[in-house]
């Protein structure tokens, strides 16, 4: 990928000490060399924020104490930033995205969308009456072995689809670690920052959002069962949930984060009519292919049965594993391709398959689906508009 | 195991020519040497009974045109069977279980119990006023490894179950096979004489009962979204079903039998308050351990972590591994050691574990359960007494 | 298998309580009905052998104190036994295997051929004078797996073969199990009794034998560096082989009983000019072939790219993992089809594959050569015939 | 890792348009930011030199010719480079290197050393008479899990060891891809420009690289046959190696171009008196520990078992892949901490473990050996000192 002009200029909201995703994302930023991190409101606290921006090297004067001053500062100088990177706590989606969206700053938005509805819903009328771009970072999109799962589906490798399995277990939150003082643990267990789903909307939604970018499917109803196993706990930890797609596919999700044993095990698998497709994010680089009547394959990033659409974004040989921070560099990258395409006037390249606002919009339906669901006693539950 | 008191006498109805499990009950009664078939009632064809009898060596007096004719004249043999298998299709279990039950001789039925709830109150009836043994070959449980998770739950070692994720997927009925005339096809999708279940049927309740075997819950509810993915099917090849236990855990249950790609893959994770356990049919020499806070283990048969359950039913030495054949003589093994005891008038060996009558009924409570949980549309269902 | 004409009348030399092989070979003689075991001495020691007669149901008459009266008694009587299953520890396999042989009944030997080459010289001599069979069990190569291997690498599947990687690492003699008592590591860490080579002749032979059994290729020269790392060992426990084979092909053996976390780990990898091949023990119902320029393809036991070649040894449906057992008894069922051939006159079945007495004498060639090679300071040496 | 001085300042020799390693170092230099990229001489050809200069943003002044212009100038300018990567063919690893050493530029090198003992001789003695570090880049030797691999030896968790198994196998080069045209496979085959060793050079050296970071053992003798499989191959493609450690410990190591269906199959297993040790590069984020007598755990990158060697090289939770380019970066982050403490005087710091000069003579010797030893029929040979 060239770089020949020279980087996008990119400011971050969230992500200073302490926090995980920030640092995920400025790598993701800095691995092609298409971003340079510029300036930030990198914490709520103004001596962290301060702190934090002197860890990353910005000049003084763009370290900024909160996200409405950088918004406004930025969007003044001739030299402000071209993009921004919103990393914070779900509920501080929404504020910082409509205040840069509305100065024509292209957001990249850590998912889900939102904490609410009504978050979402204003978040996406700013952005509808943006020029800038939103992407939200659905990183699992970015494997490359997720394309080819997706131009394969697509062109009908596997015939109609059938029966989609995916599920997203983990075993961080087997115990009560929100009281131990974690902060991760924390926000993320509290209705008021992560928004009413806890497993549904922190790894649920990237499970949901997999299996329809997989796919293409639309699902149109659930039936959810949440459960919080763990003591006092405030929002759901473990989720079972069935799927029907508009086609008249079916399928099953399953989030926990009580799972022993399991790290970061998302999982998806999609069987159609003539075949079928499993793959792993802890063993990313592989996908299975199994045709009607043959034995299975082993597809592998950059070899020799690797499609154009996974090629793309690969950047070493075969056996040579990429990982989490490739795949989401990989968002960052068809970020940059799209925002360089905006700047000459053209469209996105056509192959830039990043997640935006539709995709937030349907996750946000997913999470609220599922806890209606689930109050009413996991009953099957339209999937409305976000 | 000692067999000095020579094999027991055993029987058999159904089995003949081109049938798939008579043949898989012969090995298992034949490897440990526990048993010696030496009458028969093969096929419901007297010429197919008649060549299916000298195939295996039977006696011409002792090679029988139908089940009935069997029971009483083995009956009135000073020599006569001890114990008979019954392998035929599901409608053709209650017969001759009933038949042989009535007459004391002990029964080893395959599974499910039979094809309508009315056919299993009947059998259940006889069952309860023999005095010969029931035994039900949900041949899963006979392997060591599922003993030994058994053991390890029923001990604490992953501490209260919270979530149970079973699952059965095939793909040898992805294509209307029944349509090809293949016998084992064509039986298992006709609702007439494999019940209403199809899928549900045939491997769910193997899923079932492997998750109450191990888990020693009880399911007090379900929601099941069945489906006939292949045009003209009669049953359903695809069964998605939520669980509901008494001890408040809950479970997500897969049967598929359209799943491109997966032949008997058979897998069930149980996760507890302090651990996991996860098991795979088609490795079932191993079962991975999840203590929390601790590196996952792979405990294998015969090796340094083998538990006295796993111990008892293993033949060979670590590494050499066993399979379903073995799996299956297992529950044979566990049979005679009770009919032995019970000829001695002595209770059965306390480790005896092997599925009976009550595990058959709860499979028929899940069958039917699911077919009317999913013709109302998907509802939650209370699990009956069958 | 059709076992119309009766079982094959089996005597077993060895194989009394305590041991382990022997009562594998009885499992593996009695998986499939082909054989009846009716006489026996399994045991050195009279008493033992007798309570083991006993054990095993043997009539009285027919359980015997020593290999010479057994071998004279059976030859005198009428329905005296067709053959006999030798299961005795190294040094004990010529002696009873000429003795048979002389009396005209068929020999179904454990490997290594025998603990010296003199005993294999002499047990050639009498298997060539004798109208009887000489099968050797080289048990692997009963895996359908195998089976289909050896079938793709004639047939031409991966080209010429080039480079050949086999090994067998356990662990159970890591430490000095020989100083505790156990019988199984007393006799195999005993010259006298195992022969000159220790992992070597245990292991190594097996490895050897499945590499050439595979690819049909005859080692001509090796190179070995045997060592012996437990204190106090007598013989080797750790085999380092380099081996040239007269097709210009080269291959690495590496055979061992000191490393930990490795039960029965036997592995082959075969690599020619358009294709890998790769087999593992441990997961004996897959086969990995890597055709050139395209994605591996994993080749299951009876699935849809299984060959005629496996279909042959295979009972049960893909999915249903088959083992060491079913392995073992594909031996035993090869070498009654071949015996029942001879008694009508009729050659052996053109598809039968069981090792016997040449594959016997490349093992002591082996053995023989690695302890030269290894004795001299690991040069090359060629290997002779034993 | 803290950025706060600013990133160093970094050059690069080769690695323009169409190589390959180049790529790879500039993503590992500024995946953590400590690097910034600002001058090179990316190609020998100077066309292609500026237009990879101006593809990576490259000022005009800092895009040189040759690597001489580039050390003179850099060395005059007050924000001259403090760095240099060389990532040019194995023959022009010394020239840049020493015209860089001299004039006290730090430099980070790719493997192996040199393409000659001659060339490799010159750049130790520049090496050890720079002030400035030479590092390496074994890069397999960043990856967490080899990281704790080597703790836990040393800390005696496996004890004394005894047998190192390492392997190397590919299969890009198993046709002649040389003739097509393909730069990398060019130079690679070509004795010229990549040293006498093919395999044995460019992945032999990593095994055996890896072998000697994780045991601490040092090789003293080797026995090597090296063969050239594919027609018309100037190199070896195929090296089996026997290793005779000081310590009594013995080794196997295989590297392969020509092994059809593996990638980058680098594995290395290493076992001891109490334990043992299984890596591998495809699957990095697990280590497999089999202590004597207990189950084998799977240690996971970042997981409940992860030691502080391995968490020190982490930047994402468990069960997020981390991979190859992470593993590459450590090496260079782990050479900006020690450039920095340089820069102040201080020692490096103490955990710091990347290979230097050290290792890379070890290479050149490994090589050499291989390459006698094999010449000479494949006979044992000392590892000199390169």
């Amino acid at each position: 990928m060239s770089t020949t002009e020279g980087p996008i200029r990119l400011g971050m909201v969230g992500g200073g000490r302490d926090a995980f995703i920030g640092g995920v994302h400025r790598i993701a930023a800095r691995l092609d060399g298409h971003y340079a991190l510029v300036a930030g409101a990198l914490s709520s606290t103004p001596e962290k924020a301060r702190a934090s921006g002197r860890d990353l090297g910005l000049a003084e004067d763009r370290i900024y104490a909160d996200f409405e001053a950088m918004a406004e500062a930025e969007a003044a100088r001739p030299d402000g930033i071209e993009a921004v990177a919103i990393v914070t706590p779900n509920h501080m989606h929404a504020g910082p995205a409509i205040a840069f969206l509305k100065r024509g700053v292209h957001v990249i938005c850590d998912k889900p969308l939102t904490a609410t509805l009504e978050d979402a819903q204003a978040l996406a009328e700013a952005a509808r009456a943006s020029d800038a771009l939103f992407v939200l970072t659905h990183n699992y999109t970015g494997y490359p072995m997720v394309r080819q799962a997706r131009a394969m589906v697509a062109a009908g490798a596997i015939g109609r689809v059938r029966v989609v399995q995916v599920e997203y277990p983990q075993d961080w939150l087997a115990t009560a670690l929100e009281d131990t003082g974690l902060k991760q643990a924390g926000w993320r267990t509290d209705p008021a920052r992560a928004g009413a789903g806890g497993a549904t909307g922190d790894i649920g939604t990237h499970a949901f959002n997999l299996a329809a970018f997989v796919t293409g499917l639309r699902a149109t109803a659930l039936c959810a069962d949440l459960d919080s196993f763990v003591d006092g706990r405030r929002v759901d930890d473990n989720a079972h949930v069935l799927l029907r797609y508009e086609s008249g596919a079916k399928g099953a999700l399953w989030a926990s984060q009580v799972a022993h044993g399991n790290e970061n095990a998302l999982r998806l698998r999609v069987y159609g009519e003539t075949g079928g497709l499993e793959w792993a994010q802890e063993t990313p680089n592989t996908l299975r292919h199994a045709p009607h009547g043959e034995a299975p394959r082993l597809i592998t990033r950059a070899g020799p049965a690797a499609s154009p659409e996974a090629a793309r974004l690969t950047r070493i040989p075969a056996g040579h594993p990429e990982g989490y921070l490739e795949g989401f560099a990989n968002i960052y990258a068809e970020a940059a391709a799209a925002i360089r395409a905006r700047g000459t006037g053209a469209p996105p390249p056509a192959e830039v398959a990043f997640p935006g606002l539709a995709d937030g919009l349907a996750g946000m339906a997913f999470i609220d689906a599922c806890v209606r669901s689930s109050s009413a006693g996991a009953v099957w539950t339209e999937l409305g508009q976000a």
